[in-house]
């Protein structure tokens, strides 16, 4: 039997600190107001490939005993929310009101060679707000906000967000009196992968002077924690309206997003995403010593995410990719204080004693504490020890002269009552832990 | 674009339906002690086909591209969780502490034609708890009892949980002197498609007496809601040591499951689950008032859920079916109070004010209480109605003079505070509401 490279499957420790990051980004998107939506798993071909460029990473479904005339012919695994989630706006267009704004988290499948970080099955968890026809600028700032505070209650060192608005290079480079601005913005785009040298060459070979790919370069330099990224590119020397309306939606966004402690915005405008087809803000993330994952967290505006025979659907939206966050995480020690929901162990000196243990613990889960009973009577130390292998804090001893509950780290023991006692409430879940971290 | 017949969607407001539903679920299971664990989409196929009967379901994925030597050839999309829980099981023995319970809650997806109340995707959630190499019979009433809480919190009519053993239909056989118990036991299986008079036709075929058939009949026609059915079936005047094996073992568990208000347990002695492998108790689940949907929560006890080369895993669990559950109540006018988060709408006079309206939504979800900002500034009265779509209860009039909130529902307004006005407990949430009732 051997595992499946690029189908991660967690141990249930693991998936107890997946579990709590899943709640806390569900927590923080419905605070928002976002509502929570799901897609089926698969969608037409044709509607997969309307994308472009990811053909190749498609999983084609077919039945075992496939007939000729074959319904199923043609459906795929979806490789991202994004693709369902327009399709699932037109199709339901009458039913929604807009603006909406959905969170999506689920499995996507993409057919790749597997490599550190990349898996052929993952969890992303996408927002994004659509509008019908219009959606002011405010909604980008609204997303960045949104994505910050889930971050920053992430058990991560931290996260850099990355913003930059595709109207602003755009403008730039037909400032500049560029011809093709979208080739030259892909070309800007591979600045991570190849040294700069390499892109004015490729800039040059496009047909652009020295100059001009020098003043590209000198645009794609420019970072900064606050709006003064707009002083820096007014230097340049370079004017265009799109240029200039890129500069304010920009600036507006990097002065209104507020961030917890262990996030940052950056206005960074080597960021470009530079084969998915937005057409204003564009977001990365980066997450602070993990910076050769890339971007862990994705995303932009799109001024039609969808369209049908009466509108265009505008949207801005991100996407952040769980299981490519949580794979570091993990390898550098992130696990839970224990591998089951269950507080407290309930002991059992006899079989015989089994009814009276249920009840004990029918009491404690009525007001909320995770109970188990002992598999089988057996001495204390042994279940003692059933409790402490599973990280169980609380194990708790029936007698007709009054129950008693054992605090098993610390050794404390106490008398206490079924209706009435209570863990602290640090106890009554597992909490996340590094386990370099003494418990 | 057409919906595709097999893969169900849901609207915003059946998803907070089908989130409330899965959080009661998760809630049952994690007070039980059960912990989370997901297996990934797709097993090899030899995994999938060792269960047999299924294969015709199943869904293989190929590479849009696929090369000669594709190590992707033989990978399906998983039927159930039952299998790829055994496969994990034995894949991480090592790692895990047995008896190990755990509940998953997942999609699975079947090639099937789709008919009413079946679907080619689905969520199914199962509990079952695990042992290694042995497993006691208090289990199986563990199990029974966590799904009766589960089944007790459910926005249902009511359901009934029918549960028989093998071992009394295959000890009664045996003690009757029928050759081959396993082939009765999946003839009797077919009462609930077939006549009684066709029953018997099919049992003198395979080498019955009338008298012996008959015997079988009255055996699969022994329903009590009480231990009273082992008398009924003494009064049969059969005797095997296996019978009497199985009449204490589900003796104790209906003696011994306490049941919610809406949730009754029957011992009925017609429920065989003929063509799965179970080997003592097994389980299905009635829903009242929808009982032509078939069992929407089936399972029981497998000796041999799992082996490796030094130890056999015996199990016993039960899986839900939450699509086939839902479906109905949807027909029937099942949703949510509202299709968004939101509890409160701040409304916004001009365009100016949206900082300010953003950091009193900010006050608001710092104490738990979802929140939007509009969307745009329009007249109090076009704010309003965009809460109403929605269903939002609130919407919060900044001022200098003072905040005010108003319950669009009773129309009341008062003065209120960002920083101390809460809600009633009952509205920070959509509540499950059925579309005939007035809210």
């Amino acid at each position: 039997m051997s595992r499946l490279s690029g189908f991660p499957e967690y141990l249930p420790a693991e998936r107890a600190v997946e579990q709590s990051v899943l709640d806390h980004l569900r927590s923080t998107f419905e605070l928002h107001g976002f509502a929570s939506v799901e897609t089926r798993a698969v969608e037409p071909m044709d509607v997969l490939l309307r994308k472009g460029e990811i053909d190749k990473e498609v999983y084609l479904l077919r039945r075992l005993h496939a007939e000729e005339t074959d319904d199923h012919a043609g459906l795929g695994l979806h490789f991202d929310l994004t693709v369902p989630f327009a399709r699932y706006v037109v199709e339901n267009a009458g039913e929604l009101d807009f603006p909406f704004r959905r969170y999506q988290v689920q499995k996507v499948w993409r057919g790749e060679r597997p490599q550190q970080g990349r898996f052929r099955e993952f969890t992303q968890a996408d927002i994004d707000i659509v509008g019908r026809d219009t959606l002011p600028a405010h909604f980008d700032v609204e997303i960045a906000q949104v994505m910050a505070e889930a971050l920053g209650g992430l058990p991560i060192p931290g996260a850099v967000l990355q913003v930059s608005n595709r109207k602003i290079l755009e403008g730039f480079y037909l400032g500049l009196g560029v011809a093709d601005p979208t080739a030259v913005m892909q070309v800007v785009d591979k600045l991570d992968k190849l040294p700069g040298e390499r892109i004015t060459a490729l800039l040059v070979e496009q047909g652009l002077g020295a100059a001009q790919a020098e003043a590209c370069l000198a645009l794609a330099a420019i970072c900064t924690p606050d709006t003064s990224f707009v002083a820096q590119v007014q230097a340049l020397g370079v004017d265009h309206p799109m240029l200039a309306e890129g500069l304010d939606e920009l600036a507006g966004l990097v002065a209104a997003v507020r961030t917890p402690p262990n996030v940052t915005v950056q206005a960074d405008l080597r960021i470009a995403r530079g084969l998915d087809y937005y057409t204003g803000t564009v977001f990365e993330t980066r997450l602070v010593g993990h910076e050769h994952l890339g971007s862990v967290c994705s995303g932009g505006r799109y001024e039609q995410l969808a369209r049908d025979n009466r509108s265009t659907y505008p949207g801005v939206g991100i996407s952040l990719g769980v299981s490519r966050l949580l794979t570091p995480l993990f390898a550098g020690g992130l696990t839970a204080s224990r591998s089951v929901p269950s507080v407290v162990l309930v002991a059992l000196a006899d079989e015989e004693d089994r009814a009276a243990a249920t009840d004990t613990a029918a009491r404690l889960r009525a007001r909320g504490i995770a109970t188990e009973v002992a598999p089988s009577a057996a001495k204390f130390g042994k279940q003692i020890r059933h409790a402490e292998r599973r990280g169980i804090p609380f194990v708790w001893f029936g007698s007709a002269d009054g129950d008693q509950v054992k605090d098993i780290r610390s050794g404390e023991q106490v008398t206490a009552d079924a209706d009435t006692w209570s863990p602290d409430h640090r106890d009554l879940r597992p909490q996340v832990i590094s386990k370099e971290t003494p418990q």
